[in-house]
């Protein structure tokens, strides 16, 4: 297959695209770099079955040949309110990346009758009321919310991909990620890992707002990958939430990761100063990715960090 | 002031038009007649204050002159799945005069710096868990259903709102609007009111599916048009319900309107083919446009059924 993916230059795409190739199909990687890292495609130059354009996703795209696939990953995606690449500090790129850059994507499939898939997110669940999370599940999001520049976008996105399967026909699929963690990972987006890791790995005392009693739970980023690349090439139109079920306390992950690197520092409990909307709790049932996919997470908690440490380790020693 | 409407010639946005005429101020109309109808503002052909554009808000949009304020009314809004004007048969336009009708409007009103109006919807609460709705309700919407392709477009238009008021400091207001009616309603929108009195005027059974007992409010236009009036003059950002508090089942709906317009053909019930997710019950809370504002309804639904009939019964004998 000749695959576009747009977001290639990101956390995600990058992976997404270094799986494809290995896979052996062909990979036209977009991006306009301003959430998205050159250094995570150095790798690929030269590579004959990667190109590469620079593109904004929300503008008109033309991509010259055949594309069997569309895969729209671009968009903003740290919650992190403090990073200049936090999307509540690119509100109108993060919606236009999500309206815009979904009706440019899907008119790229409808064109090419290739299979289209969106990069949606647990997000759209909001502060959920449920748990886990099905995909049946409408979610609980404040529209008008600091936070809804990502979440209504990407509600939008399902919607309109929706519309284009109903209206269009077009062969779309949904994937709805659940918290992902990895190398490529900015160390400075402000997510949980890369902080924890990063004072971790400084000595630092781990920071932890409100009482650490609010869970996550973090998938690899070689799962998240395999999963999206089975509904891919699956026929499945409606979303699959990708994720890893195993649910962990913040306070438990603080002392996981000061155990593993053997950080002396300890915790610090903050005032909660989370992003407005943070939710407490949000962990994915996958029953449907493993009926539908035959996809279970495979790395542990345990593994994954270890594989990420030294990521974050030589982001740290570059600084 | 001097003000664009677009949809214009819909019948929020003829009316709309026709008040802010009537309050001295210049008026430029803009639709592309997907779903408005010229007939609306045929009355205001050479009106001085008045000037029309055809034009697509979903592309980018040129008014010459100043612009004081910018009301962004254009959008299908009929839930009916029988009529070709329904939203859900309109999918790809809805979710475009959403999204890039918003994103047009709103970069209108930031480059006049320009009051902005956004016309959302009850429909934001979708199918709702509280009643009646007070503005900080989050509402309770499938993203994938098939009316997702307008209340997720409202939402999103809500969400690009927020944004460009919070980011941008544009002065943006948005009015929720829960079910209205009254003269230039297409009565053959599949909307409750007009089915019935039509209905009703050729002496046959009301059609009622379901058992009846779910309950709308229904707002009669002109106290709308006030409250929207009232919204657009005021400095308020935060998003305003209007509509009528006042909730009636269907059936005795039903009842009344047979009653005023003298029908022997009786109810007759149907099984239940609403529209997916189409709510049991929606009313407004409208205590925020009342201290606001100043706003409340003034017109009986008795008096606001006599007022309409006239307009209904000149498109039968139209027809």
């Amino acid at each position: 297959m000749r695959i576009l993916i747009t977001g290639a230059a990101g956390f995600l795409g990058s992976h997404l695209s270094d799986r494809l190739l290995a896979e052996g199909h062909e990979v036209v990687g977009m991006d306009n770099f301003i959430t998205g890292r050159p250094e995570n495609l150095a790798h690929l130059a030269g590579n004959p079955k990667f190109t590469f354009i620079r593109h904004d996703v929300s503008n008109y795209i033309f991509v010259p040949g055949k594309l069997d696939a569309v895969m729209h990953f671009a968009s903003p995606a740290s919650p992190n309110k403090n990073s200049p690449v936090g999307y509540v500090n690119l509100p109108i790129q993060t919606m236009k990346a999500g309206a815009l850059g979904t009706h440019n994507t899907l008119g790229v499939a409808h064109a090419h009758r290739a299979r289209f898939l969106l990069a949606s997110t647990s997000e759209i669940y909001g502060d959920p009321l449920v748990h886990p999370q099905t995909e049946d599940y409408w979610g609980h999001v404040n529209p008008i919310g600091e936070r809804s520049v990502y979440d209504e976008a990407k509600r939008f996105a399902e919607a309109l991909t929706m519309a284009y399967h109903r209206f269009h026909g077009v062969n779309t699929a949904i994937v709805r990620i659940f918290n992902t963690y990895g190398p490529r990972m900015d160390i400075d987006d402000g997510r949980v890992v890369p902080n924890f890791v990063k004072q971790a790995l400084s000595g630092e005392a781990l920071t932890i707002y409100g009482d650490g009693a609010q869970t996550r739970s973090f998938c690899y980023v070689s799962d998240l990958v395999d999963g999206i690349y089975r509904l891919l090439v699956s026929s499945e139109h409606d979303p699959v939430n990708i994720g890893n079920p195993v649910e962990t306390t913040i306070l438990e992950f603080a002392k996981t990761i000061n155990s593993i690197i053997g950080n002396q520092g300890g915790v610090a409990f903050l005032d909660n100063e989370r992003t407005e909307g943070d939710p407490q709790q949000r962990r994915p049932n996958i029953s449907r990715a493993t009926s539908v996919l035959g996809w279970e997470p495979l790395v542990s908690l345990d593994e994954g960090i270890r594989k990420t440490i030294p990521y974050f380790q030589q982001q740290l020693d570059a600084a």
